[in-house]
């Protein structure tokens, strides 16, 4: 089977942008994707896109897209699997070049946020929980993650201080980055002075939503190695699913989920966790990072508070991670979020990540979770 | 690249379902073809659900349905093209084969569409047609489909008889369909007395909104044959996509998305529509049945009408079209209706249609549509 590579990438600024419909974000992220890939719509087969669909007036998202963009009659599908749905556009790009169906497929997330009022985007999210059993008593996103965070308290002593360095790493980076909702460093008194959302997380343990776009064009080795100089691949794929209802797991301090789709991501790309130079992961709540660092085997099991505050995330850490700003400090557009790491990680391999360039990065990482852990997607990806 | 085969169908009872949630009406047709197929769940590598999410209460479908079935840790995703959402996630399962990333995969089309109010879902479906530029001017889908109608009647001189003769024999055929919403046969003069939707199109000539599931087990050539006495294999996969704006469509009278779609899966295929036995096609008008069959090439351009008159899409016909009722009596719990139009080809090629069957029946057609024609998905099936 073919190798997949990355031939363009681009990405619009994440943040309430009412400047713009949602085909408008993704015709920016696309146009600077094209333009990156230095090709034209001709060379296109088809468009994936990663969105979830209720948060906007139009509906039929692909065909709105791909009407705006200039594409039909080349095929499109949308994926939608929460927050990681841009992840599985990608993951479903892939396999149609594998499958040899396709040469060159354009992946775009797009999504907007801030079309529904606060209390309809609640009541929405709520509902990606499971709602025969859970989110009926009141089990929020913020309540699900606060359980997790008690719980890996309980278990290994991580610290609220611990919890915040996270969200003080991610503004740090968002700081440094143009396409960030919050282009602003905060300090740990401000972090632990910040209103309680659900014990023991605050509001800077929190992301925030936004609207936005980013855009990966995929092309298959042979097609790649024509056009571009700069690929990075996509060499390993893990995708893997937990039950829903937490109540079913086997304990609240990680997701069996990200633990199976990274075993299988690295074993795909013949690599280990001590082969990432950098890595994107869904730092949704301060404590999901805390946990990706610990599933993801970037530290043992319990050891993710201390490896935060060691600094070793930032860009000069072990291992660098979400030095984009993350989610946190970037905002979640969920459907775009996947795609945002993935354009994260081939700026990084291609070295164009400017200030915030990590050394010697030739092997990146995306580790995107949707809901509370029911689905996670990761990749590994390597320059050549 | 491997050949990819159905090995295991299932299909509920479409209607209105307040027995059944949504993965309860998934569970119903997904261990239907678990059974069928003869294997239990330890060989699925995958699942993908076809679905249009904001129908449901619970959200994050995939991952409930994954919970429910009992397939948790294997990946899955959720496809969505509005009324095609249950082809696209065929495809994308073929596609996942063709690839080597997956052996066995479980389609899921489930959809409930009774959760809501009237208003609330006539609200959602506008949404599927162009909002800033059309469904703002109150283009609902009968609306659509009756402009579609007008113009046909006007070129080619299409008859209101000749548009409910796709109805009548639609409901003859639901008659004898235990799973159809509709299981009663009408007559012209009851079908002519119905009351006017939009001019010209009346009750009669409207599918009906139903909740339902339909399932089919896809494995890779090497695992059909080892598994299935009776593969039928997708041989030709066609997907296409138009404007979704009408105003920029060349004419009214058919979908250029079913054009390109049927002629890249005829030739993927090695076909051509003369070799097709049975179809199924997506009738949510009956106008659409009309366009379906000029649009698949079954008849000339403007002979529809004279297709259905002479009563050529029956049974005994030249070239068998919806006989197991259509979306038309079936009804359409749209991300279901993918997954039950290759059910019921599969079904007609193994023989087992019963009185419906038609004879001879080795190569069949399967084509829907997503919105107004924006998508189309086309499937040519054989049988060896």
């Amino acid at each position: 089977m073919t190798r997949v590579g990355i031939i363009g990438i681009g990405h619009g600024v994440f943040g309430r942008r009412s400047d713009a419909t949602v085909q408008e974000l993704a015709f920016e992220a696309f146009s600077a994707a094209m333009k990156d890939a230095g090709i034209d719509r001709e060379y296109l087969d088809a468009s994936v896109i990663g969105s979830v669909p209720e948060y906007h007036k139009q509906r039929s998202l692909p065909g709105v897209v791909q009407e705006y963009l200039g594409l039909n009659p080349t095929p499109t599908w949308l994926t939608e699997v929460a927050c990681a749905s841009g992840s599985a556009a990608i993951r479903t790009a892939w396999m149609s070049i594998k499958a040899g169906v396709h040469n060159i497929v354009a992946v775009i997330g797009c999504q907007k946020m801030t079309e529904l009022t606060t209390p309809e985007i609640l009541a929405l999210m709520g509902r990606v929980g499971e709602v025969q059993w859970e989110s009926v008593f009141g089990t929020t996103f913020p309540a699900y993650y606060a359980m997790f965070a008690q719980r890996h308290i309980h278990e290994f002593g991580t610290t609220r201080e611990q919890l915040l360095e996270v969200a003080v790493k991610n503004h740090y980076y968002g700081a440094r980055n143009h396409c960030a909702l919050f282009q602003k460093e905060i300090t740990m008194e401000k972090a632990l002075a910040s209103e309680e959302v659900a014990t023991p997380l605050q509001v800077y343990d929190c992301c925030a939503n936004a609207d936005g776009a980013a855009c990966v064009i995929l092309a298959s080795e042979e097609r790649a190695k024509e056009i571009s100089k700069k690929t990075v691949w996509l060499d390993g794929m893990g995708c893997a699913t937990a039950s829903m209802s937490v109540l079913r797991r086997p304990n609240l301090v990680g997701l069996p989920s990200a633990v199976k789709a990274s075993s299988d991501a690295y074993k795909m790309a013949g690599v280990g966790p001590e082969d990432i130079k950098v890595a994107q992961v869904h730092d949704c709540f301060t404590i999901a990072e805390i946990m990706a660092y610990e599933d993801l085997k970037f530290c043992k099991k319990g050891e993710g508070g201390k490896l935060i505050a060691d600094r070793q995330t930032y860009v000069e850490g072990k291992i660098p991670v979400n030095v984009d700003g993350g989610l946190k400090a970037k905002g979640h557009p969920i459907g775009a979020t996947g795609v945002s790491q993935t354009y994260e990680i081939a700026k990084q391999l291609r070295g164009e990540a400017g200030e915030r360039q990590v050394a010697n990065a030739d092997i990146g990482l995306t580790h995107n979770v949707g809901g509370i852990g029911q689905y996670c997607f990761v990749q590994v990806l390597r320059r050549d």
